[in-house]
């Protein structure tokens, strides 16, 4: 194979909060797993990362190095770090995507820096009013994915159509759902329900030719009742973070359950094993983080405490993302709507994604 | 005792899904649970009410039956239904309060139509915008009172104010919170946070003296933070559901982690008892049904699926809500607020509720 067609995934080696240990490790695992089919470049303090990497065999291993040396931390502003912080690894390594060096960027770090950093140095795609980050809720039939989950809280019916439209060719091309069903979080069931943003969106979702199931209620995520959910970033922001503390709150609630009770002691043990074997998919560090849908590039994003599992999965992501070319389907798919709202005012129809 | 001076809680006997069944068999456990410390007055169809009386031994409590031919569905449209039905036993029961025949109603009907009745017949309470259900969330240090639940999907800044003020009104006289911690739910903690909508309520409720802590997010609802959290009807509604549907989502996921396995069957019906017994709060039965925020009058709506025990712990938190007289409260604090702010446009100064 000619090394100079492998992908290279540009690695924010200072993005976590155990950086650069967890991104130096996730990378070599993320190679080791896929058999180098790809590259890694690892930007950050060049001292901090070759001292993580003197620490951790790695011969053989496609893996450069691209000093920045500036960090942003998850307490900066994510605009103002990055127009003070021209040298930090997140602009150094969006830079780098941008230019052609990378074919896909990963971070761990400051989820707003790196969003700002993905949509002013990348730029939006054409036909895409706003980049959209998403979220993985488990569910009873698989994985879901629920967006905006909080990059957008004031939304217009527009934005959640794009929404839906971006979180299709997703699912469809990275899930490998043949035939996403899309949901419009809502109240109720009926097309009438809901506020007036969610009534206009209906609208618009109702006349694509997008798999749309309708209205589907907060109950319905966890069913898996559809594949992709939409709803804006405040509501989407809130019932992630909510999700989130489920599995701490049933720990407690079970301790406290347990008390002094030996018995019951023991069989907490097993439970905490079986919930944990049945909500692996609830694990964010399977799911290899959260893609920026909507710019020019290949980012995705994780979360902050990321362990080397995760930041591997992350890279491994990023390559799968960057293989199957979404952003062109995103786009051929906007511009269809756009040449079709332009020759039909009453009805917008989408060629199925 | 005089019983002349007994609370008599009007119930309406044709709201739930197992009525008459359901309610008689409630009303008898609640006299016998409090030892007749209120009268009850069942409403509906009097045959369908003694055919079920006449089944149950109920000697000495004293039932009283109000004939009512028409039923309320759960697929009837609420406001439609109450202009049709007049002589529903929702429709009745909740005139026989109005008319103080009845000193608060009880219903595990149609909550729409109920909602419905209760401000239409009953009217506001002079200050309030729009009365309000709230949902309550089970917490690691308690019962956390979230509203609006559904009933308001578009409010303004000055709705959630009020939500505010007769939650903490709520938590502090019948949830016998001390000094109830108000929560704004929000994607954030910071004042800044948010979209429009709450970044204009934050102002308003940190220069009210309600102990308001500030914005909260998804995940401090189960952490139990603040004791009431406001949001909007469409938050609050998906929220909610989608915490309702958690228990059943981890059933399924643990049925299938136990497969086949005998060892793990064994184990799994250990832990959902511990599941149970840990989840106790979650449990609607144990809420007595949720209260009508801002009516003149006291309504208690319940589930649907009520059982005789929910529907009796409703009718006994009926008669505690009576009792406490909230709704001058309510009307004292709102008031006092309108002064405030005639004096002063920019400080808004509460009396603690």
């Amino acid at each position: 194979m000619d090394t100079n067609l492998k992908l290279r995934i540009v690695v924010d080696a200072m993005g976590g909060d155990f950086a650069p240990a967890n991104e130096v490790a996730g990378a070599i695992e993320a190679l080791r797993a896929s058999g180098n089919a790809f590259e890694v470049i690892l930007v950050g303090r060049e001292s901090a990362i070759a001292e993580q990497l003197r620490t951790r065999p790695h011969e053989g291993l496609p893996i450069s190095v691209v000093n920045a040396d500036e960090v942003i931390t998850m307490e900066d502003s994510p605009t103002a770090a990055l127009k003070q912080k021209k040298n930090s690894s997140l602009a150094v390594g969006m830079n780098l995507h941008k230019e052609a060096k990378g074919d896909a960027f990963v971070s761990a770090g400051n989820t707003g820096a790196v969003l700002s950093a993905a949509t002013l140095i990348l730029g939006r795609i054409k036909g895409v009013s706003r980049p959209t980050i998403g979220a993985f809720f488990p569910s009873e039939k698989g994985v879901c994915l629920l967006l905006d989950a909080g990059t957008n809280v004031d939304c217009r019916p527009q934005h959640l159509f794009e929404f839906a439209v971006m979180g299709s060719i997703y699912a469809k091309r990275i899930i490998k759902y043949e035939n996403p069903a899309v949901g419009l979080l809502n109240v109720g069931e009926e097309e009438t329900k809901g506020n007036e943003i969610s009534k206009e969106t209906f609208k618009l979702l109702k006349n694509s030719s997008l798999n749309f199931l309708g209205n589907v209620e907060g109950r319905d995520i966890l069913k898996g009742t559809a594949q992709v959910v939409v709803c804006d970033g405040f509501v989407g922001n809130i019932l992630l973070k909510f999700g989130e503390s489920v599995p701490s709150f049933l720990k407690s609630k079970l301790l406290s359950y347990a008390g002094g009770n030996v018995f019951r002691k023991g069989l907490l043990g097993m439970v905490r094993g079986a919930l944990k074997t049945a909500l692996k998919d609830m694990d964010y560090e399977e799911h290899g983080g959260v893609p920026v849908l909507g710019v020019n590039g290949v980012t995705i994003i994780g979360h902050g405490k990321s362990t080397p599992k995760a930041i591997k999965n992350m890279i491994l992501k990023a390559a799968e993302v960057a293989k199957a070319g979404i952003n062109r389907h995103i786009e051929q798919t906007l511009a269809q709507i756009t040449t079709q709202q332009a020759h039909s005012k009453d009805e917008i129809s989408v060629a199925h994604p």
